[in-house]
């Protein structure tokens, strides 16, 4: 079942951040078909390239983790809606790490090709995001 | 086929903006569990609400269209995914109508008991909307 193989993506490479497991997962090439506001939007990745978006996405948010809300799986895809939470502990977009809890909420297309990954599309709501950054570095200024 | 009656509705209610139509897919009561943005989010409407809901949400983009990009059935529920796009034509959010084009893209969960819609859990894009509306002011301020 993709579905299952899916479940293990995300805990293994995006929950516990083993970029390294994403050779068992993804094909020979990924694709971002739509991702709006993500650095690799629209491009295609080998899998090299997937490790450095994973590294990088990760690092200001270390214990970032995906909670699944609900799964969907037909043909050759697998879609999941799902709530984020991390600790931002380094700066994003100019805005230096607080250690505050960041929170949001997204979902996601992932295609596939027999076993494996071929890409994504997805959602997030990532002006929630920006404003918890804009609140959090206020209050921090605040303190100071 | 829970699909076929989703697609009705997002085409009658939505697409072609007939709030009345609403009574023969919504349940009596319709929880919207997680709508980021929407001014009804975390409420319960009957269905005058839900028509009101309608009403005020298509008024200043009457052309307003939900493009399925991908739809998924399983139990009592239905996701899409979609790109939605409109004409801005009167006030969003104190930014006067410029008549130009907005666009948007999403994911959508609706509940069904038995043939109904009984709400739905949504993701929108709803940064880049924000990001056009101040693009489309500042260019309309410049023509000025």
């Amino acid at each position: 079942m993709k579905k299952n193989i899916l479940l293990k993506f995300i805990q293994q490479v995006w929950n516990e951040g083993n970029a390294d497991a994403a050779s068992e997962y993804i094909a020979s090439t990924y694709t971002i078909y739509h991702d709006p506001g993500d650095p690799w939007d629209d491009m295609t990745l080998d899998l090299e390239g997937f490790k450095t978006r994973v590294l990088k996405l990760r690092a200001p948010i270390p214990d970032q983790y995906f909670e699944i809300q609900e799964i969907f799986e037909k043909d050759n895809c697998v879609a999941i809606t799902w709530l984020w939470h991390g600790s931002h502990l380094r700066e994003i977009a100019d805005y230096p790490a607080t250690g505050k809890r960041l929170r949001m909420s997204g979902a996601t297309v992932y295609y596939f090709e027999g076993k494996h990954i071929t890409g994504h599309w997805q959602i997030t709501d990532r002006l929630s995001v920006y404003q918890q950054l804009r609140q959090n570095s206020a209050s921090q200024k605040e303190k100071e």
